[in-house]
């Protein structure tokens, strides 16, 4: 009789995570997780209740070194959160939607198996994408980092007033802004928050860091592309004007900006802090299926050309 | 009991037009005329194939004299059509669309029977919306003119050439700007070709006119909102740059500005001329179903507030 | 004798105001002061070292009722501060500029004496500038209310989350809004913080408001104008997504938004708090020189028009 | 023996192009010409009156094959036009700006001698740019083709109308746009007119394309920015839509768009053609002073960090 039908794969340890919180999203786990064991994998996840007999349960640091792939169920935010943490073990992820498809999470949860199977038959493609290294720094002192797929952020903490911050790219400098922060941002961080903010949309094939400012004072401050190659960093200066004319002052303890790398915060910043961002030396490996389209993509998140006669304003 | 269940209304002469050239316009403009003659009016068509007897032919100039409601089938486009051509006759205009829903003909062509008769019967709500009066002038001398609903555009002809023009408001210089060309909207046209050049929406309730240059070489050469009561004026200079640096030479005869009327040529413009735009005197008069809300308008043509998690960037 | 040779002026009983920790400030009121003094006029300050004597001192509530004209010497922010906390005595400001010229402060402290001279001579222009009224509402209950000049800004108070807001004119649904806030301005706020997040400039003669998203997420999401006689509300939701696709949660009890007045914090607002904005009641009178231009105020301030080949992008 | 006091340099044979309508250029070209003579050096001009005895005359196509060094007098515009001729030659190009300095020319014409000299002597930096290939197709046919240092421009000719287009990318469809036209361009372009557009700041050092709409119907049609390996096809569509809504009709053949290189045409673009942009196989050497600095020049031309409080909005 015939043997085993489907080709061997070699993704045969699958990590699943999804947010133990999202019951739909758990559904979708202990789905996944009871379809991979029948197909003969091993099956490892960090947590949730339901999960069906045969399937690891692994704390999370562990969690990525063992495993081929690791399948995200949730959206682009659940992605964000798994890419980030197995960044160092170098284990492609793959991104499963629970709503409307995301930037990153390219496979419905409805048709999540019959491409899960396709993937896993071999018929995917892998592609990297750059993550950034952002280590807050005190005189030489590091005193806090992380990792961003998206963007790492410096924004001002108090509102009411504005930040003033000088830029430096390879130790070169650039400019002194005033305004709301500044990203520094991926290309696969061109179409989130820095879109918002004026940026342009990068292709992930395009080694280039997006530097954005956040509602520059100037309005000649545009965001400016650099190759992934360089170094910036963003330096908090020590007085803040309170309005344009009037005299400095320091800037009190308490008004600090913020980092944040793909939105979570990591450290405040004050002055005499900089925060230094460069692309890491590891790459997070995405996983899509055959017909991944990233123009098709940017089509349908973007509402781009679905009806040429809307969307837009009305033309005479 | 007496009879009459129907209100009288105070549209009894109604006009009807169309793009005679558009099949599915004209099958919907015959229909309403049927529809119409039935309720005993009075109806004028301008032109068209397979009318119904009864219907009432006019050429277009004294169309709307004899009318007390034109409704014009088609789109924003046909409405924008009709409107300025009825302006001094002081009578409304219902918009009938075709497709979807526009910014002004905000009545879907296959509920369009239902609706109309809820207007003749009284349930409408009206409103006024401003128009712009544009005149060419070459010293002293009228050259050309035209009424605007949308928008006075002022926009080199020629390409690879930038154009260089100076503005003023009641006389009074504002600046000098280089660039593509330079919109005078109304409101109305706010939401048309000004909010493609960075232009912002506003509310048809807001007697403004809003100046926006188009690709401004200077950043910060911002749309502008002045009041409506106010005439606007740009000239065209004299020389004009060939890139920045370089000597002035003066503006070859061919390299003209052309300025349109809601996207009707109505002339030319070259050195020493110059185009002043204002209110004009009389307005349009829009009718609208009593359901009618602009900003569900708003919602709906920039596909806002549909899905919150799309329609825009993915976030982190 | 001879005569008084000065026409009798309206404005007899001075105030003047400046930021007592400024010292360059503080010896241009103590110049003015002195100025106005031997002039025969009623001079009040609010405090500050070195006031010539004849002063007298007037702790800041009681300062405006007693007085016909206030001079903020300092800056913009000085003269948003002295507008806003004067408005309801309608006392006519005149601001000094410290520094450069402001878009408000439109008198250079070196040519103080001479411009102040012509103004109590009668040689000036006064123009009415629109305030903001804005309300903190939880339920029926008021918390917190405050007086703008220039905007009323509901920001987010964390970094990393995007605020989900929705916003009603005159009670009617407009948006519901994904960003980092909103921002209700005058036409004299239009060109502060509005301008830097995309909203349009307003000449002060409009009577409008410019609702303006600060980062908004979706694209389509455009500063919005409206007439200065309705009323703006703006709810934040009850939950909020953590991103696009992840299921809602409710808002932290610390994730709020904070309310500013012209920058200064007036409250926080948590889910089912709202703040109404509208036009306040009173509107403050500027005193001008004569020779005053708003428009050559936008180009010295935005650098329009200094050097048409720069300031801006080469062209080809 | 007294030794040549000056090394050697790696150009001994030097073109010097400038605009001959231009007075104070041909006077720097002349001064130019005679200081390089003094050198012991062999000079090459195309055109121009007075120049001294000894200047080799040569027309333009024959120029550069035999030069080292080119040497451009007038500014970035002239820049452009000899840095497009000259680049199938490979020899580098120097700016020299008689105004302002330039983003290309950066030596101002009043230090021109002093720093042709340092540069002589082996005292500066070059750098590499990227040029364009612009090629017009009519099915297989080649029908016009251009080099552009700036960019690549398809742009409506006829004014009132939109222009509807698609554009692909190695031959993947990306969208199909609605608006003024489509801007392909360079990192050196990108502070062109592609900045007036909307389009962000690209660091020379990225090998990029910037794809940038020109005004478009689709607010969420943003420039987008692709590696330079990839080629660019930008297609007339077959059909124009008058208006939204309104039904399509051919393109009449008046109506095409007009392709232009580095601001001047080549060609006009019907319905059924198409013109496909990549990287030139070439790329330009510029030669600057030791000194230059990209960032110095952005500051400088776009008036950024010149002065905190101007140049932007007044901020509360």
């Amino acid at each position: 009789m015939p043997a085993n039908p489907r080709p061997r794969t070699a993704f045969r340890r699958i990590g699943v995570t999804g947010n133990p919180k999202d019951r739909r999203v758990m559904a979708g786990v202990a789905q996944l997780c009871a379809h991979l064991l029948a197909r003969g994998l091993t099956v490892y996840a960090a947590a949730g209740p339901r999960l069906p007999d045969g399937v690891r349960r692994l704390d999370e640091p562990g969690f990525a070194a063992r495993c081929d792939l690791v399948i995200a169920v949730g959206g682009d935010g659940s992605m964000l959160y798994a890419a980030r943490r197995i960044a160092r073990y170098r284990v492609p992820v793959l991104g499963i939607n629970r709503g409307r498809l995301g930037f990153l999470a390219d496979v419905a949860q409805d048709e999540m198996l019959a491409r899960v199977d396709d993937i896993l038959d071999g018929h995917y493609r892998s592609e990297e994408r750059l993550l950034l290294d952002a280590v807050l720094v005190e005189g030489r002192r590091r005193v806090a980092s992380g990792i961003a797929l998206n963007d790492v952020v410096v924004k001002r903490h108090a509102t009411g007033r504005m930040l003033e911050y000088e830029t430096l790219v390879d130790g070169r400098y650039v400019n002194t802004h005033l305004g709301d922060g500044f990203i520094v941002a991926t290309p696969t961080g061109s179409t989130a928050y820095a879109l918002s903010c004026g940026g342009p949309i990068v292709e992930p094939g395009l080694d280039a860091l997006v530097l954005t400012p956040i509602c520059p004072h100037t309005l000649s401050d545009r965001p400016l592309l650099i190759p992934a190659t360089r170094t910036v960093e963003v330096r908090l200066r020590d007085t803040t004007p309170t309005s344009p004319g009037e005299p400095r002052r320091p800037v009190p303890a308490g008004e600090r900006a913020e980092v944040s790398v793909d939105g979570e915060t990591v450290g405040r910043l004050g002055p005499g802090f900089s925060v230094r961002i460069r692309a890491a030396r590891q790459r997070v490996t995405l996983v899509h299926p055959l017909d991944h389209d990233y123009f098709g993509v940017l089509r349908s998140k973007l509402r781009w050309g679905r009806d040429g006669s809307d969307g837009g304003p009305a033309a005479g």
